[in-house]
């Protein structure tokens, strides 16, 4: 019975301490070196390889090792076998603190502070105080709750959006598109941390911007598939929005001349907000398993029909 | 009765309102139609006259709109008088936005990305766990505490330095000179919060640098007089210090040629972490007119042999 890895191989070498030490009992492979196939129970993986099912014939669960699994074709992956998604504690840390930084950057003006030292000109601008600065989260997953929570104590008015009805204390929420309208009209600054589904899949666009207040600003921490890129580019020249923080772009990496890496109103990050760590993941991972082997539910599984 | 307001004309309207309503026994005078001078018993300024002793025969309290008095010459204002700082909740808040949001911006390599961004690169670089990054206060007063109390959620390893002995829950205390050096090397991130005196002008220097584990980073949003500028300069050129993020300069505003402008390792903004806003500011002024006026302590009177 054996563990097959497929992704980075310096983290790799990581995750096949951490098994060492604590879970002997687990075989571990790493990518491409899989031995005897009909050995591999586990696949833990950033993307699948793609002819799954003749190849791996005894897998028994794919573990995505991140927290998204819009990366992997579900329609290709067997439906009756188990994928998971990964809740490392480390990357709901890592989006906190970006989030926190995005906020606080835009709600301070730091885009353009920034153009104002490339211009080296000295003036302040006036500061509003955070209890009028209105914060809203598109996605009331567990990450966003801890974003949220995050916010909480700077004084942010907050706001959270998402397809189903929550209940967050200190949150004003909104629910499914009927109530996206009003949610937007009160949103300063917006946040997207929504799962990538052919749902979500271009929901940041002009239609959506128009119902923001005029000069709001963007925080695209989801994927950057929710984006189009160019209705952006058309609302922060028109004054619409004011500025964006982005962490995502449609195609990863940003080629040379994508047009958000010289605007002066984004500020552009390669995909960095979060980013697994097996020292916090390890044990998530493997309590997943020692579940699945219970027959326990797994934190994490995918429900197929919704994608996430 | 009156009181006279010598800082900026805009905010003083706010100031005035604010008085009419609220403080209808206090006549409000707006330099520099000071009227009969005798009257003046209070005055609220950012710089005082310097010839305050003759202009003003009856003042009685001079009123600082700001949090810290560096700006006033204490050796040309009689002792007798009482000088008040401003405990402004307001710019408390502003130094726990600018903090975090510095703190986060350096914990998260954001000036290294700023410069990927110019350079049009896409390039991802290992993250550090909060919990190992270690953030140290310089200055234990009350902004200090509360930016400690914000950055605490946020998981970061803290230490704190003060001239005198402090018990913080969850910060390491440092105090004095001889506790300095062992403060110093435990801090990743070091931040200035001090009151400029003779005692601290000058203090971030390239003594205090060396004593930094190598590459550390600095947060100045002291005064510019804290800081040796070339000594600065100095340790970011020889790999000595890692970046800066900094608020104020020497002599403010920065000049067009100042070296700091266009330093890839330096994040400068024209002194806005905090402004005094009237809304916040104006209850804690009135509160200490009236304490004046019961014979009650006033809240942020200076000690004339500390100078803070």
């Amino acid at each position: 019975m054996a563990l097959l890895y497929k992704a980075d191989p310096v983290r790799g070498e990581q995750w096949k301490t951490l098994f060492a030490e604590h879970a002997p009992d687990i075989e571990w492979r790493a990518w491409p070196d899989i031995g005897d196939p009909t050995d591999i129970k586990y696949l833990a993986a950033w993307q699948a390889p793609e002819d799954l099912q003749t190849l791996l014939p005894n897998l028994q669960v794919l573990f995505a090792l991140s927290a998204g699994v819009d990366q992997l074709d579900l329609s290709r992956i067997p439906p009756s076998l188990p994928v998971v998604r990964l809740l490392d504690p480390g990357i709901t840390q890592g989006m906190c603190e970006y989030a926190s930084f995005a906020v606080l950057g835009l709600h301070r003006d730091m885009l353009r502070y920034r153009q104002q030292q490339i211009a080296r000109c000295w003036q302040a601008h006036l500061l509003q105080p955070a209890h009028k600065r209105r914060v809203g989260v598109m996605g009331l997953g567990t990450q966003a709750q801890q974003i949220l929570a995050t916010l909480q104590p700077l004084g942010f008015a907050l706001k959270g959006w998402a397809r189903s009805a929550h209940r967050i204390a200190g949150v004003e929420c909104f629910a499914g598109r009927e109530q996206l309208p009003a949610f937007l009209s009160q949103c300063d600054i917006v946040m997207c941390v929504l799962p990538l589904t052919e749902q979500t899949r271009g929901i940041l666009d002009r239609e959506l911007f128009r119902q923001l207040p005029r000069g709001a600003a963007l925080i695209n921490m989801g994927r950057g598939g929710h984006l189009v890129e160019e209705d952006l580019l058309e609302a922060l020249d028109n004054g619409q929005l004011s500025g964006a923080v982005l962490d995502v772009v449609q195609k990863e990496p940003a080629s040379a001349d994508h047009p958000f890496w010289d605007h002066p109103q984004i500020l552009l990050t390669p995909h960095i907000a979060a980013m697994t760590q097996p020292e916090s993941a390890f044990g998530v991972l493997l309590e997943n398993i020692r579940c699945f082997e219970r027959g326990e539910p797994m934190t994490g599984q995918i429900d197929r029909n919704k994608g996430y």
